[in-house]
């Protein structure tokens, strides 16, 4: 399959890729200031680009996109947004503009995360979005023609990412990459769609 | 208790106030265009002159926000972004600015609605919006000072609503909209925090 990865230089992203590419899929690999192509997926003109760049393809995967922490004392409705048209609007575009460029059977599959289940201090916008993102892929499953599917994959703390940032999750187990990198597999290569993959401890 | 009502000339709305009248509240109507106060719940500005307007309340109830429906085909992410700046970011700024205008032991209660767990046609943006909101209460209630609360309230379709939108709900059962405004009493007036009252059949 040829897959398309954005946000491929990110820790997820780049187990996915080796795990993709172990298993013979052709990756293209697509970040905002690496990979084959850069994208701003803030950016409806941007991501139009890099379809048009990229053309048809059998799987997207988005493992990008930023959120804002804050103490909710101190969160304002204009930080909140940061998330917002970051890590759910931006992957939201990447899935509605995705849709026309995905061959029959072809997939989408979106990054969410723990905190939409069990919250962080700071991270009501990483909850929100999250769970938006969660949302979107229940309502657009329902949508989709040509055998297409829609997923998303919730990881929990990364192994790697525990020293940057463990304080936010005490006491929570930690999931290597690679693992987390099975649920993209899961969800490309598999029949399900409309699920959200938790990949928890 | 001293209630705002956000969104009081809707159908949850005026049942909300009903119930809150019959129980001793006071209630304080805002609504875009109708109430005791005009209020632009994407506005910044507007929201902050609200409060600064009504005064110190007990509790702050939302039942506004608008979404935008359309064919996941054809939806654009500039359309989709309709719903985040109202129905969600609305009801998030309204909880921001309103944490810190509420007594010691208030409440917020905010609406989502069925289409977060049963997902309708042309209701992709709904989906999101919805869960976005119930996990913005979920990441909320852990850092709340003072005995604050904040919940959500997800209705079904209102029987009030049927002629509306019964076509997009086939065979749901609806519910009165004095049935939904007992939820909003349970959050106001009870000791639960965090949580998602769906009113569903």
């Amino acid at each position: 399959m040829k897959v398309l990865v954005v946000g491929a230089t990110g820790e997820i992203g780049r187990a996915v890729m080796q795990a993709l590419a172990e298993r013979g899929h052709a990756v293209v690999r697509a970040g905002r200031t690496r990979g084959d192509h850069q994208v701003d997926i803030t950016s409806e003109a941007s991501v139009q680009a890099l379809y048009a760049a990229v053309g048809r393809v059998d799987a997207i995967v988005s493992a990008a996109g930023g959120l804002h922490f804050a103490p909710l004392a101190e969160m304002t409705a204009a930080n909140f947004n940061i998330g917002l048209q970051d890590k759910l609007l931006g992957q939201v575009r990447l899935a509605l503009l995705g849709q026309h460029v995905l061959n029959d059977g072809g997939s989408i599959t979106l990054t969410t995360g723990v905190a939409a289940d069990d919250p962080v201090r700071g991270g009501s916008n990483a909850a929100a979005v999250n769970a938006a993102v969660e949302g979107f892929v229940l309502g657009a499953t329902i949508e989709l023609p040509r055998g297409l599917r829609i997923n998303a994959v919730s990881p929990t703390l990364l192994t790697e990412s525990l020293a940057a940032y463990g304080a936010l999750f005490p006491g929570v187990e930690t999931v290597p990459a690679a693992r987390v990198a099975l649920a993209y597999v899961r969800s490309i290569e598999g029949p399900l769609t409309g699920r959200v993959f938790r990949v928890w401890q």
